[in-house]
């Protein structure tokens, strides 16, 4: 047994995403402070984003509109032009924010390359994800790209299919327990966990360390070394 | 050479769908009268749609926060809290409208599966396109479901490859000259215009009448008929 199929987490993976929306609540809650406190315009901000979840999927322009209905909300009449044309810069600037990639990810991907075929595995906005990859530059290094609506054990089964691969050939490297671990330990495959200092509310979860197939490792750059291991049966 | 690789637009193929943007074209368009007559507003609001179309792709969301953008730049600082919630209203109207499958759809699903392999190809919000599917029922027809940021000869060949197809054993059938048609043929694919009483002005194009490949059809029920015609090679 070998893992031949290497799929890999974009955002907060790759690049740095979750501090450009923290950036962007602090100027929202900033917006609204003449009208609500921080705490209380964040706390409505998410539970609306969450009430929206099943009509806009995840992704920044849903955000924006989330945004907009709670300054709707909180405000009322007295929200003016002025700040719908903030909120609306918001997600623009949100939109085109820089890719930066992450510490040891260049480094890590020629390894990796050698080790198996990579695919990038994302959710959110198909759109936006596209850019995103194209911005940054690394395109031609994955044989695939899976943009995805939702990342559950039934999203990974497909996505192994389609590359050949039975679970046990698979791992899939990303910073979120929910939507990159548990579901693709779930599907069979292997999984490595690589925390990012920034934890998204919706992606908390329990992490599996007792399971024989899951790792955590500081950075993508520890991967190849953690492929040969489990590859040489260590 | 036989077609067994059996491609089909959604919006406007399977459902209707540019009637509903019509018709929020109207709202937005009765709600800025009494700042700009209907076809100064319609206008603006296209460009700006276009003018946004690097940043936000297509789609629903986009569409809502284009009209947004149109109304500020409309109304200015009389933009009220009413007129934006108004508008936030049709862009959710939109992303729930019913789902209306097309004269002929159910009838020729059956009679096409039996001929090849269906697989959806269609661009736009990859979670709202989902959803769409999944309302309309049609889900466990189609061996494949193809959400694309955009419909280009390159994408088509991707598709076609992906399902083991050779471009010549294929045929994309759908409602768009400039997204269905044309670029299969530049693909090497056959393609089947099925027009749908509304025409997007982002879709026009002429058509090629004189490609060996290409075919014109009242409806999707004709289009078992025109592929048995063409796999015997008449």
């Amino acid at each position: 047994m070998t893992i031949r199929l290497i799929c890999l987490d974009a955002d907060d993976t790759l690049w740095g995403h979750e501090s450009y929306f923290q950036a962007s609540y602090r100027r929202f809650v900033d917006l609204l402070a003449p009208f609500a406190d921080a705490l209380r315009s964040e706390e409505r901000l998410v539970e609306i984003e969450n009430r929206n979840l099943h009509l806009y999927g995840y992704g920044v322009k849903g955000f924006t509109l989330s945004m907009l209905e709670t300054a709707l909300e909180i405000i009322g009449d007295e929200l003016t032009a002025a700040t719908t044309g903030a909120i609306l810069e918001i997600g623009r600037d949100l939109m085109r924010h820089p890719i930066d990639l992450l510490d040891g990810v260049v480094e890590a991907l020629g390894p990796l390359e050698q080790r198996g075929a990579l695919v990038m595995v994302t959710k959110g906005d198909l759109f936006h994800q596209e850019s995103k990859l194209a911005a940054s530059g690394l395109g031609d290094r994955f044989s695939g790209v899976e943009i995805v609506s939702e990342k559950n054990a039934e999203t990974y089964r497909r996505i192994f299919t389609r590359y050949g691969a039975r679970p046990e050939e698979a791992v899939m490297a990303g910073n979120s327990l929910r939507s990159d671990i548990l579901p693709a330990l779930e599907a069979g495959a292997w999984a490595v966990h690589i925390p990012h200092e920034f934890e998204w509310a919706h992606e908390r979860a329990e992490a599996p360390d007792g399971e024989q197939r899951f790792a955590r490792l500081g950075s993508l750059q520890e991967l190849p070394g953690w492929l040969d291991g489990v590859n040489a049966g260590a």
